[in-house]
Order: C-alpha cells, then structure tokens, then sequence
C-alpha cells in the first residue's frame, strides 16, 4: 500500500508558524484517501446524495481526527479535495479552505460511538418523509437489516426551536449523536438522515439500502395491512451477512465512478 | 469578463430602419449569455422541463427587459438562441424570430416584483397534483425552505373561463402575477409552475427544489397522519442558507451540461 | 425531398410473379420513412415502449395501406425494417418477413377513422392501470389536453371471452375501433393502449404525453379530494395549441435516437 | 456452433487428483456460457438485480448439475466467472473459487422440477412489498400472464425460525422449492423473489416482466376499487404467446449489454 502526503498534512515544523489550531494526526495511506474520495462519487452516483451530502472517514491512526471533502459536490470530490478536521469541527494544521457547514455531525458521533469509523450525511428523498411522520421505518428485506433496531428521528427543535435546520455546531451535533444512540442510521426532521459504520464500505453499504428500503417501504405501506418486517432478531442475524457482503457492492459501485 | 453583442442587440441607426418596436436595452455580458442557456439546458438535465419550458433574466442594465431563448426545447439552447424581449413581450429590435408564447408570464411578474431577477417557467410533472387538489405545497426539508411561505395556486379558469390554458398575453400574465404575489414560487392549474428568484442561480435552484420538494410531500402524504413540515420561521432562517448554496448545487450542473 | 423504393415495393410486373396478395400503394419519399423508423426508436427512448410496441403511418398515397417495421423491438428498427400492409393485415407485394400479430389494431383504426393518419400501441406500465380500474383517464395538464373529451376502455373479454389479450385478427380490430370511436387514445384492459393522430408526429406526442399524463394523475389521485382537471371544452382549446406545438417535441425527441 | 472448455470443466484423469467432489457433467456450448454470462448483466441493466441475485442454468447434458457464475456482482459476470455446481451446492471439479452462499434455492429447484431449465433469484425492490403483505401479486397484464397462476409466498420463518433470511444450505432449500410448487415465481418474505422457466430465456423475462408487473400492480391498487386483473385462463392463453415472444426481448436486451 501506498503512502502518500495527505493534503492537510504538514511537518511539525511548519504546523507552529501555520496558524495554530489542530495538529494533522498524520500521514494516511494513498489507498484509504482516494477509497474516501470515491466514496463521495459512489454516493452521488447511486443517487443518495445529490449537489449536498457528505461522507467522512476516523482518522486510521488518530481517533480524534477525521477526513472529509472540503465544502464542494460530492460527485466532483477528488483525493487532493479531502481535509483533516478535529472533533470539535476545527479543520487541522490551519487548513484554510472552505469546510462543510455541518461537519458538526461527524465530529460529534465520532466523539460518542468509539465503534464508528465513517459516517454518511445525505438529504436521500427517498428517506426524508419518514422524518416526517409518525410511520418508522423497518427493515422490508435483509440488505436493509440494519434498520431492524429500530431507527430514531431527531427533531433539531426538540432542543434549539426554530433554526436554519442545520446541525451547524457542536452542541446540536451532540444532541443528534445523544439522540441518535447505538443506532447505525438517524433521521432527520425536514433536513436528511444519518448513517454510521465500522468501515467505509459500510457506511456507504448503509446509506444505499437506507433508500433502497424506505422506497419499498413507501410501496409497502401503500398495499395497506400489516407489514412483516424484519423482527429485531432477524435483523441482526442478517445484518451479519451483510457486513461481510458490503465489499461485494463496493466493487461494483466503485467501478462505475472510476476508482 | 468578456463582453459580446446581445443577439437581439442592433446599434441605434440600426433600429430606426429596423421595422421599429422597443430598443435593446444594451449589450450583455458574454458570460451572463451562457449562464442563461447553460440554465436552460440545466433544467432539462435536471428534469424540471421537458420540451417546454423556459427561463429568463431580466437584463441588467435594463430592468424593462428581459433575455429569453426563441421558441425551442430548452435542451437545445445556446447563447445564439437567446432573444431580448420588452415587459410587454414584444421583442427588441425587430427581432423576428418566433417567441414563446407564454413570455408574458416573465414580463408582468418583472414588472410587478422589482425583487426578481429571473423566472423560471416549467410543467415538471410532479409539482402539477398540487395545482389539482386541495393539498397544499410544503417545505418538506430545508433545501425547500422557500416554499414555507405558503405556495398559491392560479386558476386561469377564474377570470378567464375556459381557455387553453396559456398565459399567451399581458392580462393574463398580470392576473398571474398579481395572485402570485411575494411568493418565490406559484402554481398553476392543469398546467404547471412558475419560480422566481433574486439571480439565476436562485431561480434555477427553486425550480429543481420545488420538483424535488413534491416528490418527497407525495411520498409524505401517502404514509399517512400529520406532517412535520417546515415552519414559517424555519423556513425564512434555513433559506437564508439556500441563498448563499445554491452556487455549489449550480457549479455540479453546469459542470453536467458543459457550460 | 429524396424519393427511394419503399422496402415493400415491387415494380408492377414483378407483383403478378410475386406470390399475390395485395400490391405496394407506390414508392413513399425517403424522408417519411427515416422518420417513421425514428419514431419507433422515440417511443423506445421516451419509455413509452419497451422490447414490444409498434408505430405505424397511413400510405400517403394509398388510403388503404399502411407502412410499419416487421416484428422486431422498436428500439432497434431502421427504415429497411419497414413493410406495407394492406388494412385487412396482409402484407403487400408478398412481403414474407415476421410482421406484427397485433398489425389489425392499425388496420381496423385506419379503416373506421379516415382522420387518422399515424397509429401507436404500446404497453407503457403507468398507463395500464387506468385500464384495469374504474379511475377514468382525465387530462391534468395542457399538454395531454387531448384527453379531456374522455378515454374508452376496450375489454376484449367482454365480446370474446377468455382470450390470448391481443387483437390478432380483423375482427377484434373491428371492435376495438368501435369502441374507440373517435377519440384520439383508447385503453386495453390487462394490455396496454392506443394513440391515435392526424400526423406522425401528433401520435406519437400524444403516446408519450398520455403516459406522463397518467404519471400526474397517480400523484393526483393519491393527494385524495376531488381533481380540477381540464374540462372539455379546455382540453379542446388548448389541443389546437398541441397540434402547432408537437413539431418542438419531435425535433428534440428526433435528435436524441439520430434521426 | 463453437465448443469451449467450461470453466469449470477437468478431463476426467484431472478429476481424481484435484481434490474429489462431483465431477463435471461435461463441456457445455460457447455460445450458452456466453448467453448466460449476457443473462447476469441484462438482469443489472433491467433493473432486476443490483450489486446482488444470481442467474443460473441447468447443465444441457447433465441435469444434476447447473452452471452460475461465482460468488461477484452480476452486472460484472463474463463466461470465466461461470462455476459448475451440483444439486447439494457442491461446485464441481474441486472449483475453490467463492460460490453463492443461496446457490441452494437453485440446486432444490432443479432438484424438484425437471420442467425448470433456468433460474433467477433478485432483490428487485419493487416486488419486495407483496412479500410482506397480504395482497397477492396479479398479472396486470399480458407480458407477465404467467403471474395469473397465482404468485406463493415463502416465510423462511416458518418452518426455521429467526434466521439471516438466507436460503444457504439444502433443507431451506428445499422448503422454498416445496412451498413454490409448480408456479413460475415464488416470493420470499423480507428478501425478493425466484422466477424459474424452461429456458434462459424464459426465466429472464419472468424476472423482468414480474418486476414491471409489480410496479403496475402498485399503482392500480392505488387507484382503488376492484382489479379486472387476468384470469387465470387468461393468463394460459397469454403465456402462451409470451413463451415465443421472449426471444424478442432477449434481442434487445442483449444487444444493450453487448452479448
């Protein structure tokens, strides 16, 4: 594997006379970057993000730092568009490009879920309803099992009233993570969802079927009836398969962006 | 930034021999010409027109008139095709190529909101239940946030009867405007929708949100039960934010249409 | 205007050698045959049609004959794919290629609607259901104002029984065409439907606007209350408008498939 | 036609030392290993399968043994991917490469019905709903008449228990085929669906076809009210015809992923 120079990282030396603020965790691999990229791309070509969104990864060898695209479209995102940010939402060694508003969201629930390596924010139509209305999303088939533990909705005000409906600083990211729990997915009131994984691949593998289930679930509520969801159980017996299938996905998905 | 003779634009001797109506209201800026045929094919890409359909900008050293491509599907448009057209909607110069019938739609809502720089005009299929029933548009996330003002609906039945539908003259064009007051967005019966905004750009991102906005309320509605939709308040607050993204959602489709 | 031999033309002489059957009505231009091949390849790329489907064009010459591919996926055909057909179905001059089993639908309209001069099936999914349902079709925008006089449903059960569900001979042409009586589209329950013009191009403008027509009137249907759909008398003022304005839609549609 | 070594194929003296299993049933045609590597990724461009699902045929000469392609995202197949495998799910020859956990769901079909020569397991989404309610799929129309039988549903549940939903060892195979009986798709709760046929051909249209069919259905129920959906003796009739007229569609969908 490759190492390469990530693009916010600078020597010690050049961090004192740089402007303060973080320091980089340091060098990450070239693989894992341009993995982080695509990622980006494989989102907006699967259509769960769109001109916004964005997905982010822990730093490998710093647990309070991670990586994320400066503020731009996601389909356009490239290795040299990633920036190193601090938990607290600081980009790292004085990076001084224009960051994503809602950086916010990542630092905070890596901040609350050691368990979580990346994490996805999209505003996927699809999903946005259930954020809505009393209707919970469930898990309608195995690739969406996750979902079976039940999947909370975070109503921004709840705790702040009326704002710009962002999660636009640290004390609305840790409602969001408080709310959000042990839970991989979290909606969103009238904004998006969240989707969080142990890996890359499943973090994006969670936010793809996230859509994919809430449009069947549409369907599904619309026959009228019961519904015979994935129980808690199934779910998670599923969900362990699905881990493991995530790469298969990937392959597929990050051959049709050009990784 | 280059400057380049207006299409429709013919020197003052010119005009006089030129078979008469209103004059140019001057040259335009070559790059402000692109940006709106860039708009129109954006729309088409986007899916918020389909063979009909049009946008406009006022001109911006001429508040009495605006720019317009001749009658042609918007997919097709270049800086060639665009005409310049007075608020009564004659065209400037003599020009002669055919207009759009319904370029009255864009000169009396310039006429009647000194706010709005741009209009948009579409039959996106999804925004259209809305102008059939009594359900209301509403902000469904913050993207939206526009609507949250409340979106009328115009019945071109009420003050006209039965017609074919087409806001093919002044009158018409002004009992539009007029019931579409202050609102960034109007409907109108089995027919279409109208967006407005501030700048191209803006016009263009209500035109796309406000298509993307109804397919997450139908899919809201069919789950059932109240929805949670976007405050008044929420709305003015989060569209504030709009305001100033809609840049990078315009930089990805430009990019896709090769302006 | 180029002349070329019609694939299906054979010189006078040769016909009496060629096996019977009914002769060629005579050569028809190039220019009407590139077309009519493209419109199989539009219907195909506008979704209308899929791997089944056919467009057909009265003989300009020969009021009795009318040109249509050889059985074959409308995507796929070119001007070569062409055969002339005698209204009872029998191909001219002995023609031996696949023609289409439902060629009758064709026949039967051109002999019972002499204003009809271009002829569409199609199996176009969003349609079908208002075929199976009591939910009558209604016009929801200008564009498919052409329905606002109302949209038969031929049940083919209801005269012959339990069948295959195609109209494969005369007779069940001759009855669809009478249930059809004069308006422009007919539906086929548990089949498809039928688009009827006085041109080429207004059948096919009307087979791709009743498909989104019916897109909008699901939406519609499911925002609940009553439909202000287009009147009659609407939907017969703003179709003169149609007619003038189908040439925009072909040529953007005719560019898309290389016509 | 060309022969070609199947990828899985050894000369018997190879057999013996490559590590025993069951042998291969023998060489199979090129141009069927390329039919059914085609068949992989006409499924993915259809729509029916995405990253996941599996096609398989039975072996011409050997029908204790069926050919899929190894454990990897269908829209990538190529003739190298097919794998030779026996009714128990034991690949043939020794072949190590990664198999389909679910490659049971085919081998106890084939076990249980000499009819099928051809099977398709999907996820596609749109069926998904009538596995988990209790509206029973129809056939909406004629190209899917051979959903007019009636369309079982399998609860992995009730005879297993909590489980991952996967059809991953002989025994719930041979309950999903048990519970299919003689019908030509079965739904699986929670998880997407099987269409099995008398030829590649066949079973690839199945696929297709009960997924537009499910989206049609969807639509119709929403409208309301009874569905004059095909009877079952329709639903004979037209299957019928469907059984030539697949091979059209195979045409085209083939030349769309370059087979």
């Amino acid at each position: 594997m490759h190492e390469t120079r990530c693009p916010c990282h600078f020597a010690a030396a050049d961090v004192g006379s740089g402007g303060g603020g973080p320091k980089s965790g340091g060098r990450v691999a070239a693989d894992l970057l341009r993995d982080l990229a695509a990622a980006s791309r494989i989102l907006a070509d699967q259509g769960v993000v769109d001109a916004f969104g964005h997905v982010s990864l822990r730093h490998p060898d710093a647990p309070d730092r991670f990586l994320i695209s400066r503020s731009m479209a996601p389909a356009l995102v490239g290795p040299d568009d990633l920036m190193e940010v601090a938990l607290d939402g600081t980009p790292c060694d004085g990076d001084t490009r224009p960051a994503f508003l809602e950086r916010f969201i990542h630092g905070e629930i890596y901040r609350a879920r050691p368990d979580v390596v990346s994490v996805v924010h999209s505003h996927s139509p699809t999903v946005i309803p259930f954020g809505l209305t009393d209707v919970p999303m469930q898990a309608m088939f195995h690739n969406a099992a996750f979902l079976a533990e039940g999947v909370p909705v975070f109503d921004i005000a709840e705790k702040f009233g009326a704002t710009d409906m962002l999660v636009s600083d640290s004390r609305k990211g840790e409602a969001l993570a408080k709310l959000m729990g042990k839970a991989p997915v979290v909606l969103m009131r009238g904004h998006g969802s969240v989707a969080a994984g142990p890996n890359l691949q499943t973090a994006v593998f969670r936010a793809v079927y996230t859509e994919v289930n809430a449009r069947i679930q549409h369907q599904t509520v619309a026959l009228g009836g019961p519904i015979a969801a994935l129980s808690e159980k199934e779910g998670a017996l599923a969900d362990a398969v699905n881990l493991k299938a995530a790469d298969r996905a990937w392959e597929l998905w990050a051959q049709r962006v050009g990784r």
